[in-house]
């Protein structure tokens, strides 16, 4: 089995096994969607999952059961949050516009966000999904730096757009990204040894020669600041720092992707390069950003937007409307009130604790890794190989004890934990223990 | 002044003005505005309206005053209508998740809206944008075809990834488009004569040839089916089929973008491309699909679909969600049950006649052209150069006088008028009499 299959294996897709044996209700659905959707639906689980209903940290399945998600970060303060429903409600019954009009709401969304930034990053641009954010981001980057070489992690994954799929080395089932996207290791012990610091930098430091050797200038780094797809990598907090002033050096830009780490997540800020003391020239956002409602967007210095702007005109018709900007208020709010950077951190410590705890009896719990809510179980098997399988099957039997989560990494051996932050310590006892009951 | 500035002129942004003489509310705005969003914020009229709320085809501003909207196709079943508005509001408190999970809104969806399309192009795509779904389709186009290189029109507007500003030569405010795209003269009988039909295929032959000589292999023919950017094209009915028959005599597709025309507006059906009695290979649909909540798609073969999908993973997480397939639902119900098809047809033939009477009188309207409730009217002066000033001036006449509109063209010399599906006879009369005082 190649790598890509055991990811494929390992992304828990129910791919075109057959209907038999599945609840009459879901394989009729499953029937329908194959006819409509065609190749390019992804459905998730052996059995899939009919959803009816959801709210804070559970959905409700067409089989009678709640599930307790573990695995969505797009409804970061809870699903159906009430303060996010009743802004998304009274806008859109009142005004739902294009942003070349003014209004209200955008204006002081943008000020409230713009503030949880370091000020030199003064500039928003609002788009509607963290795909569009990072293709504008590479445009921006180019014209910034002159280059157009990128370096990212092997397993990256930043959106689906053209140019984003090519510094997205995940999305490939075939063929490898081009020329000018070079790829580094993620920040693996196994990889750099105890030198993660030192080993990343240098590694950053060889694609630039590689490519620079090939005739192609930097733009720049792009990373997602947690590493998530790559098997979620988040220590040691730095690490990331000598590797930008690599390619700054260089003359590329850096690009952090807080589209998985952003708002909230890693329960020691708002945002995931905070970690790594080191400001970042360009920052993406997008899932959590609405709560579920499309609005994504970048950050950067006025200087580079204005720039960019000079050669191309950029309009995006969904973006900054006063119910896209209502719904990621109300968010942004929510955040606040409801204490989620100290409940990501509380639980998260936790979780954590009783993860490590678990180890320490299962031999084949490689690895406990992470920051706040996001962390990643990594699996090996006795001769130390990837263990893709042994995630696989928690995936499916997690289900059957009503927990929903994924996996992630090169071989899709690392369990993703990734809840709406409104978990609460006993729900993530739920998972342990039940991670516990399979696993031993 | 380049014919770039003329376009900008018309384009009727704000621009870097002075805030003096503005009202308090839209001065300060503007302010914060300039401080938040910097370069790439695109604001409307000499003197920018603030909104305050929305019904139907007129918005209400913060001057106490009401704008009769001739202007957006996005909420194409009129703002805020009750039906899209209450269809959120449900499903938004209920569930909204990705559709990695089942759940039974997103297939009634599907089946509904691919009822209305040929029975060939049987699989839906669902994206949040209408960039979202052209670069898609150029991808797929890319892998049908083993081509790279795309024809487009001179002045045509498709997105703004890095992957459709290359097919929107409109984007660059310097520079041009690189070497796989290729761009051919709007149909206009300006510059083809009395012969559109083989005056626009040969036009795409040579296209072609050019790109082949170069060492570039096509991949697609991507038009807007009623030239909107290029200044509204719509006749003679077919005028499209001889060139799209050169197209796939060369090994491309054809990508019909009915982000425009699509959803009814052209008053003879759902589809532009349907005028032209000439099926697709992949059609986009765009901004009137949700009434303003962002979701787009493309609809193709599933033989097409199937092919990308060997090579690449492709996910969109926004898109396909309960809330975004619950308003496109009901922007579909919408449509039939408002009898929209009808009036766009009814409408759009009353306001052309009216049009077509002023223009006796007015010798600097050169032309009224379109289909439905998609117009262009074309100012000329009296040596018949393209007169960008007057469609600005009329943009900001037409604004004291309570309407709302806009410019398209290679030059912003066409006004173009695209207003909600609901408007009525009365409302286009209020428009003709407005635009006869301010050119008569």
């Amino acid at each position: 089995m190649s790598s890509r299959e055991k990811q494929i294996l390992a992304l828990n897709a129910f791919g075109d096994r057959p209907l038999t044996g599945l609840a009459e209700d879901v394989s009729a659905l499953v029937a329908r969607r194959r006819k409509s959707f065609g190749a390019a639906s992804v459905l998730f689980y052996e059995e899939p999952l009919k959803m009816l209903r959801a709210e804070g940290a559970r959905m409700y399945a067409s089989d009678g059961r709640a599930y307790l998600d573990f695995y969505n970060n797009v409804p970061t303060v809870g699903h159906c949050h009430p303060k996010v429903v009743e802004a998304v409600q009274k806008q859109i019954e009142t005004l739902n516009i294009h942003s070349r009009y003014l209004f209200d709401i955008s204006h002081d969304y943008a000020e409230k966000l713009l503030a949880t930034y370091p000020a030199a990053l003064s500039n928003l641009v609002l788009v509607c999904t963290g795909s569009e954010a990072n293709d504008l981001a590479l445009r921006i980057a180019r014209k910034a730096s002159g280059g157009t070489g990128f370096v990212v992690t092997e397993t990256a994954y930043h959106g689906n757009t053209a140019a984003v799929t090519e510094v997205s080395p995940s999305s490939y089932k075939t063929g490898a990204p081009p020329a000018h996207v070079r790829t580094v290791p993620a920040p693996d012990p196994a990889i750099y040894g105890m030198d993660i610091v030192g080993g990343f930098a240098a590694a950053v430091e060889e694609a630039i020669a590689a490519m620079k050797a090939d005739g192609i200038e930097p733009a720049g780094l792009l990373v997602d600041t947690i590493f998530s797809s790559d098997g979620v990598y988040a220590d040691p907090p730095g690490f990331l720092a000598p590797a930008v002033e690599v390619m700054r050096r260089s003359g590329g830009v850096y690009i952090a992707d807080e589209v998985q780490p952003g708002f909230a997540r890693t329960g020691a800020g708002m945002w995931g390069f905070a970690r790594h003391g080191v400001e970042p020239d360009i920052v993406t956002m997008g899932k959590p950003m609405g709560n579920g409602y499309p609005i994504a967007g970048l950050v950067t210095r006025p200087e580079l937007l204005s720039a960019f702007c000079d050669d191309f005109g950029y309009f995006n018709t969904f973006a900054a409307s006063p119910v896209a900007t209502a719904a990621a208020m109300a968010v942004l709010e929510a955040i606040e009130e409801d204490g989620l950077i100290a409940n990501a951190a509380r639980v998260g410590a936790h979780l954590t604790q009783r993860l490590e705890a678990l180890r320490q009896q299962v031999p084949t719990m490689a690895a406990v890794r992470g920051a706040g809510l996001y962390l990643g179980v990594e699996f090996r098997t006795a001769d130390d190989e990837p263990a893709p399988e042994i995630a696989t099957g928690l995936i499916n039997g997690l289900r059957e004890h009503g927990i929903l989560i994924g996996a992630a990494g090169r071989y899709g051996n690392t369990l993703k934990i990734r809840p709406p932050l409104c978990v609460t310590e006993a729900d993530t006892d739920l998972l342990v223990d039940a991670m516990a009951d399979l696993l031993t």
